[in-house]
């Protein structure tokens, strides 16, 4: 795609947001009461599941990995009467190539600006003061819609460098038997954690499966709340001239909608192709962390 | 209470678990796939609402703070094309006295075992090999309630050093008229965030609102499946004899209990009283902390 | 000390600087070969002393306190033949008001400029591209002098709140027998360490001693190579009008001093007194920190 | 080298410490006072070395690198009047394969016991209580003496794998002119950082240079007070039968030696061919980190 019509794109998506200079939640207004409480009806099975993975080690993929180290072992002396404590302290970064997280609106600046039309002046190194994620305090909550492309295409994944088109996305749809509509989280499975789990970490950096920009246009049509994917749903190397992160851009700064980068599908998958359904209620619940530019998550599917 | 009198609670309570020698869910268990369904019919208004305070400063309850840092600014010239990231980087402990967590079943040592029998060797300082908060990576997900106390005594808050006895969470359960039943999530408020609030932080180690250990009791009869507070559920000081944390022991390690320490009601509490309801459907979804004893959390209630 | 007179002081000072406009090193200048190889003709006992204090824990004058977690203990199974490693990890902050450290050059932007005229965006969230401690990588070495105020004043500290005049540091050198000169690394005792180990901490952010603003007078006009003490060398509250760290702003933005905050001089001072001597050979040595704006640091003195 | 070769090596090099069961400095106790006060007659050029290398980012040998964020940028409007910090915060791991550091004596557990019979119960979550890095406060400072093993034998570095031995320890000082004595700090260099800075990173853990076994046995003999090496001095894969790091047993556990990691010779190198020496002025500074298996340090050289 060239320059000039990514830009144009960009402006035409940026243009039909609906919520007026003052909104900071974006495409989390889709999320009315009505459809959280009718996404509340997903829930037949009872049954619950994970759509993050462990937090990873050191790999290709993971040059500054996530540490958790002991303050305390349960089998050391205590000066605390009738018990010992088993304590740990983490570090993390809130993004990276492999760790299961959720981007806050602040995160992309594009042309001077954040999500609609903010400074990006509004973060400095005290965190931001607009767009964090604790605009997401309450969990993002709603029906959530799994599309799984491997299969559309009958393979076990999307090699690194291949991107999921707008047209791919509706037939997936057909396929599946199922409708993304308004307020829907959207997660759209490339089999990157397969591919991971499989062959090994690489160099995602350079080289990893995404979704086309054209996509993003179908988003914005069935008005999507929010998009998670097992990548972080940007082809590299990318397919547009001059823009490294497509997706993030229109995704987050054009549209307003909260990515969740790295999840993990492996789980759900099966659970399903049991249930014969491609939809459940979903719960992403961000840490309280203030002027954060995301949070780890553990993305929580219920069946 | 003296040690002889806590130590045959706990035994009594122990015995009772039903879940046999390999269990290492706890009372989790009590979360069936049916409760976990019906839990869904108790959302009507499709309002979420956080039970999580933000990551704590510095304070004389916080003194070893979790810290944000930025890693990147979106005001900054950018290496990458077409976009400028803002990023940053998390270190926190995972339990402590003002951030909202959760423990998990490894978190307690009590005379020479953690929960179920498991020998604290298992805990290493490469994590725990049993009992980590990995056990509960798909989410707690379950009905919730809340009894809040201050308002059945009428009361702005508990104050620091008094406790909460299972007579006194019966009568709440008949003031508020929800009945807790099994695999419920058990909130019970004190107050404390509201005392933070209003008069500041003190040094909560040595004195804070708790419940008494014969609540424990009550919660192993009604079968909940954990136990959340606005406190960390443990009086200071403690109303037993030679035991710092009774509600610990007795919740963790005997019942298996996962606890949720220092929640924040202050949001859910007009919620409820507006729906004029104290039960919701409650997700907790713990960070997939590999050999954690615990995880910070957000708990969403959806009402 | 009002407004006006300080940014004349401070003007004078700033111009008097003799090392032209592309210096980065400051007053480090005047440590040259010849004053380094003289320095060492201190040593006569061969007896060596810490200047550091050891890293602390919270208190109310360290809000954010550095951390130290195990990442493997000794005593646990190795997977390594034949040995097993104690390793830890380090967490800390590179200021504050308790941990020993240096300042450099780049840590102070007064009226627009850091040291010298390098402009403040020369510090981006990826560190300092000029006047970072990278600068002093090779150590700072040379002629060490401790000038006890307290014993000058025979009292056992300055009280919070007091500040050393010039003409103080002029009568404690006539006191001691010592005279400053070119390339001396001062250390100023003010007695904050020892008030702090027999009173306890206190909120050092709001009062302590330090320099009065005029003692940078006598700083440049002895040309002294980096400037050390037990508290951080600025008075609170300032006695400047409209400037909160006055001595921060003459020593490290006019001067080009490095400055050592926070050191400890309880075990210097009896070895000094034994001595009959108050100068040695002094060694700081900052960690490599590329980028950085600071180092902890243990500085050695060898009598 | 058989295991049981080792074993007698190992036993012998133990019975012949002469400082008694009480001891906890190890081989520092040959650093007299007569013998620091000699060392500082090294100085004649009045020159100042830096023997670390600068804190690496993440690379092939570097899986949790360290890092630097900032906490506050000077050109960000402060709160704080007439002034704006430029503030930093570092996590780092103490050991590892590519960072200099120190070793301190709790490090090395081997058959049961850390140094002198100490046992590694003594280092729990909480720290070392003995033989922690806390023992070096006062600094090692001693002659320091360069062995450069690249140059004897005519290469740019030894590959890794490869071994030094005593004999060549012993030829060195000859082609050198210098001889190692009682209280010397002992650098050998292998050529590891200047492979590294020419052919890139490798993955260190599985094959580096080192010394050999045998050149325990001279450094026994010529008491030495510690060792430094720009690889960690344990040759990989090991040549001892059993066990991975027979080095750092026989150096740190066996004669309560120091050892010092991963240091940078380059900039010494031309020094000491500049000066026509081999010897110098050493001074090395820990940080005072209370209970910690040792500290990242910059080793300064004056010649």
């Amino acid at each position: 795609m060239s320059a000039a019509s990514f830009r144009a794109l960009h402006d035409r998506l940026r243009r039909q947001v609906p919520w007026g200079a003052s909104d900071r939640r974006g495409a989390l207004n889709y999320l009315t009461p009505e459809r959280i409480a009718a996404a509340a009806g997903e829930v037949r099975l009872g049954r619950t599941v994970t759509l993050a993975a462990p937090v990873a080690s050191s790999a290709p993929d993971n040059p500054e990995p996530g540490t958790r180290h002991m303050k305390r072992l349960p089998g050391e002396p205590s000066d605390v009467p009738g018990v010992s404590f088993a304590a740990d302290q983490l570090v993390m970064n809130v993004h990276g190539d492999v760790d299961s997280h959720i981007d806050a609106l602040c995160h992309v600046n594009h042309d001077g600006t954040l999500y609609n039309g903010v400074r990006p002046e509004a973060v400095t190194s005290q965190g931001a003061s607009e767009l964090s994620i604790e605009d997401a305090r309450n969990g993002i909550v709603g029906r959530g819609v799994l599309l799984d492309i491997p299969r559309l295409r009958g393979v076990r994944w999307l090699e690194p460098g291949d991107s999921v088109t707008a047209a791919e996305l509706a037939a997936a749809e057909t396929a599946q038997q199922v409708r993304v509509g308004p307020g829907d989280v959207l997660f759209v499975r490339v089999g990157h954690r397969r591919r991971r789990g499989e062959l090994g970490p690489w160099d995602v950096a350079k080289t990893r499966a995404g979704l086309h920009p054209d996509a993003m246009v179908y988003l914005a049509e069935r008005q999507v709340a929010a998009l998670g994917s097992d990548s972080n749903s940007d082809t590299a190397p990318s397919v547009v001239e001059g823009s490294a992160f497509p997706v993030h851009v229109l995704a987050i700064q054009a549209l307003g909608l909260h990515l969740l980068d790295y999840l993990q599908f492996e789980d759900l998958l099966p659970a399903c192709e049991a249930a014969g359904r491609w939809s459940f209620l979903c719960v992403i619940a961000p840490l309280r962390l203030r002027g954060g530019t995301g949070s780890p998550v553990n993305p929580i599917a219920i069946l």
